[in-house]
């Protein structure tokens, strides 16, 4: 079965919802100007970026040294990406002259023969192309592709397609099959997906067949980037890949064999999303079902209840089914974004909601977590529980920062997080030639064509509020289509009422499908019960096993220091421990309520002695507990979600 | 306070322990020849040492590339110190010419001047001493010194410690205060507690003056060791030292003012004792308050149940107060065998059995476990749970290994434990001119002399099957003097009967004081109870709290796989689970009982879901108990000390 689910462009789609429109406010208004005063080095208190400088370098219009991340022109690419998203949601208007400048700039730091990486033009020229592993040439192909495509989309000017062309074309000619091109594949994974992209943009099927051959290439024996790191010799870019191995970048089996999510998770869910791609793309099974078992692998076995991903701090990485320890591991926030794209692609091949429910977790928790209410700061590790003591320089547990940072050394994670936001709309909505599918119940408008028909939707949450929402629709004409909504789980007992009379509309691939046929207005009202409730972890889940997580819709809660006080890891709850919803906090966005229930605390008793026979005390205690998407938005310090249960 | 306590030659002390005998037997009889082997590179399963052919080709015997870790002279030490230890307990005599021949090599391998150091005379003699943080040299220097005051003080043969005094009088000439002197420390601390063992037997005062330098000049500001790191630029020997901070190697103050353990937890141990011994010989009171600060901040905040030291893998190192993570940490041997010499040197500054209590924790349970039962495999990192799936190559979990190995790239745990179980008997006897101690109730035999009385102790326990122990004494003319026994805080209610009759000794200093003054013979008998007990820790220490671990006697007890099944982590005991004592395993050495007990296993019954609503249920399961010494000497598979607590 093959779909043609597409996404309405963003510039149909206005996000109303007083937590996400914070978020595509603040990212136009505020953390676009600050993005590019870091990218321009304009912040003396900020990490420095050397992103613009570098191309300027790079186009011989700056003599210096290049410094930064070797993959940084990525932090440009994507604040490009960003940019055109918001103008095409009309917002960030401003900055289209200073975009243009920069896609110029960007054009005077490409070679002749459209190869465009100011790391290997500027320091290394002759090792273009020979350290695929580490080099991250590819990777930045694509995101340059990705804004691109973006821009081009936003704003129809072409310049910036056609020098993501002209790269394109080079990339092409590289890489293949034939005598004296490259039999190699990304060392790190992201080109594959632009150019599914940019085939469809350009309608240039030439670039979708180097993506599944990029895609085919990779795992074949002998292994290409192991043998490379081999010849490359000892002086690593990089010093943890004297780690690497065949799993690190998924590298071990050809893409289509694997059945489970190995190796570094932002890679991965790049590979994996292009794999959707390209199954959907060239209509391949055996693809597709190579994606669902992975997507079933991660899902199951190997993601965190906030949709985090990468259990192992050391390469970032996964590790093993059902190890998912909660204060040390990585879930990059690139990595969640990353689970977003690839469950959006698996919804879009399959037709199936449940893959949003993936995304919908990933949004609400982790992505939202990465990024301060107010757009400046930014965690790139998002545990599930800080203890601000241990969080050491030198040890274990450096990767992992009790508050979120104005920038890092390593920066794909703001900037990928401000993309995402900036074009939730296409999280919310899909459609294909017969059905318009409401993928998340986040309050917008929508404005598109069914054949001849033009349809305006609105969608209204009040879920975390009063539990119901409501869709009114309108056509200028009649046209028969359904609407696919995805009623999320949590909430429980729905009840359709479309037009005043109640309906049961069948549920199908996990979609209420309604149906629409006359001309004028309808309003569909859906409402149901969503309560706090208490999640516990699958048995083999060893770190939380005997440990309850509060949920309220798909936010997952926790409790923070300022709040409760210290020592959160000596609280306990109970699996019937009532949860009071209260008032959202004046100082967070979107007037999420906060939580409160009775628990208690455990005392040892052994008094000054670090071990001794114990004398367990527990005594009582009102908490309150924050949505994890906005911890650490006010005071820091410990914050913990898996909370030790009463049996 | 100065006390003159010391430890009796080994010749004079008869292990006839169960237990320790085994280990005393194996050591000689099976794990030196099994070392020798390995030395020389003869196991073609082993990972090669390259120790002994290093030093064939430093002597100019072998034209070949120097391989191996940069310290692994060291391993020839070591090795030779723990034959001296045997040679002298009367066992090994059979190695001595070998050892001659060893020691014959070593010579060659010495410069004209003294230097003595395979790394650095073949591979790189322009930059000796100019590496210190990272060269090792005086690392290696002092397990020169120690083994060349063992071997001599075991065979009473010059020519290793000819070598050693040759070597250390061109280390003091090299660092000193005075100009053309270098004013660094060591890197890796060693040479400061082997240059106090060779004042004391040389009788040369300027050896421990030098000591007593090493340890001043470290610590002073600006810092020596990071300005030489930056010094000698960013080709690092250890790629890790890119974390290198002041606290690493303890020269974040000099150590006269330190109070807490830092850094790398072998290096501080080895620092610690060096300042204990320092602080003895110079009567330097100052530097026994640091010792006793950083003692009290080691055993009462950042020490395992288990001894164990280190909580973070990266960098083998202290974190924080209570930070005692139960399966990433580092718990390297080497550790605890350091922290057995710290408490042996903290009770000879202080006469207090206190100090003791730590060292058999430590001995009983870090220290065996780090040896297999045959001795021919090794644990170098030491964790109190194990779940063999996640210790995976290229994670955060690298570092732990689920089996004892045959050997380690960087082996110094192998060489380190031998030598100190070949040494036990100085932590079982001290005395001083007017005390016999006997801090570990490990059944022996004692020759000594008090003044003119030749003195035979025989102490036989039988403390873990019958709760008693006996000394029976013996002079062979009258004399005063007092026996000092360290009765176990474990062994509950203890009752003195001194040839028959009831006797109530006062107890001094942790010890229980009976006095001696005639001559021929008489019978201490002490019994008492012991009963398997569950222990609980701090409530600070996150990762134990609601957790209850099982000790009997000193030794911590843990469920393996083997015995209980898989997913030992839903294991739920009560602080009143009643525990009985089985018999001891066939398989094991020294007949230490199984322990049994009915513990419940925590399902949460979410089903296939990897989280959900819970439906938690218990289902009760007989567990069987094992020590934590002799884990993992049956089949591999999971560990825990820790179980989970119903409370």
């Amino acid at each position: 079965m093959k779909t043609n689910i597409v996404t309405p462009a963003l510039r149909n789609i206005k996000i109303e919802d007083p937590l996400f429109a914070h978020y595509s406010d603040m990212i136009s208004e505020k953390l676009l100007p600050y993005q590019w005063d870091v990218l321009n080095d304009r912040l003396p208190e900020v990490e420095k970026s050397y992103c613009v400088r570098n191309f300027r370098i790079a186009a011989g219009e700056l003599d210096d040294e290049r410094l930064g991340a070797i993959f940084c022109d990525t932090d440009a690419y994507k604040w490009l990406e960003t940019l055109a998203f918001c103008i095409e949601s009309g917002r960030g208007k401003d900055f289209e002259p200073t975009a243009d400048e920069l896609i110029e700039l960007i054009g005077r730091a490409q070679e002749d023969d459209g190869y465009l990486n100011t790391y290997f033009s500027v320091c290394h020229p002759d090792r273009k192309w020979k350290n695929l592993a580490e080099g991250h040439e590819l990777y930045c192909a694509g995101h340059l592709i990705e804004a691109a495509v973006a821009y081009y989309g936003a704003t129809g000017k072409r310049r910036i397609l056609d020098i993501a062309v002209k790269f394109a074309d080079l990339i092409c000619r590289i890489f293949g099959q034939e005598e004296g091109q490259v039999k190699g594949c990304a060392g790190h994974q992201e080109i594959e997906l632009a150019l599914i992209k940019l085939s469809r943009v350009t309608g240039n099927k030439a670039y979708a067949e180097k993506a599944r051959y990029l895609l085919d290439i990779r795992g074949q024996s002998p292994n290409y980037l192991v043998d490379e790191l081999k010849r490359t010799g000892k002086d690593r870019i990089f010093p943890e890949f004297k780690d690497y191995d065949e799993l690190y970048a998924q590298s071990h089996l050809p893409p289509v064999n694997q059945t489970t999510a190995e190796g570094h998770a932002v890679r991965a869910m790049y590979m994996y999303s292009a794999m959707a791609d390209v199954a959907r793309e060239f209509g391949d099974q055996n693809m597709k079902n190579a994606c669902r078992s992975i997507w079933k692998n991660v899902t199951e076995k190997r993601m965190y209840i906030t949709g985090g991903l990468g259990s192992s701090g050391h390469l970032e990485r996964f590790t093993a089914d059902y190890d998912l320890p909660n204060d040390r591991m990585y879930c990059e926030s690139c990595a969640s974004v990353g689970l977003m794209m690839f469950g959006a692609r698996m919804a879009a091949l399959s037709g199936d909601a449940r893959y949003y429910d993936i995304v919908e977790k990933a949004l609400c928790n982790t992505v939202l977590a990465g990024i301060s209410a107010e757009g400046d700061k930014y965690f790139y590790v998002n545990p599930l529980e800080i203890w601000p003591d241990n969080c050491i320089a030198g040890t274990s547990m450096a990767h992992v920062k009790p508050v979120r940072q104005s920038w890092f050394g390593v920066a794909c994670c703001p900037s990928n997080i401000a993309r995402t936001l900036a074009s939730l709309g296409q999280y919310i909505y899909a459609q294909d030639e017969k059905s318009i599918y409401i993928n998340q119940i986040i309050s917008s408008t929508l404005e598109t064509r069914m054949k001849d028909a033009a349809i305006k939707l609105r969608l209204c949450s009040e879920l975390m509020d009063k539990n119901r929402f409501s869709l009114s629709i309108q056509a200028d004409r009649a046209q028969s289509f359904t609407i696919r909504i995805r009623v999320p789980e949590y909430l429980k007992n729905p009840v359709f009422v479309l037009e005043g009379k109640a309906i049961a509309p069948v549920i199908e691939n996990g979609y209420a499908v309604v149906a629409v046929s006359h001309a004028g207005s309808q309003t569909l009202e859906v409402s149901g019960s969503i309560t706090p409730r208490w999640m516990a972890a699958n048995t083999n889940v060893r770190a939380d096993l005997g440990s309850l997580a509060l949920m309220y819709g798909p936010y997952v809660y926790c409790l923070e220091e300022t709040d409760n006080g210290k020592l959160l890891s000596n609280i306990y709850v109970s699996a019937d421990t009532q949860v009071e919803i209260g008032n959202g906090f004046d100082t967070l966005p979107g007037a999420l309520p906060s939580l409160h229930f009775e628990g208690c605390r455990l005392e040892s008793g052994t008094g000054d002695k670090l071990y001794a026979e114990p004398s367990f005390s527990f005594s009582s205690q009102r908490l309150t507990a924050v949505p994890y998407a906005l911890w650490c938005n006010r005071e820091p310090g410990e914050m913990q979600v898996w909370l030790k249960a009463r049996i």
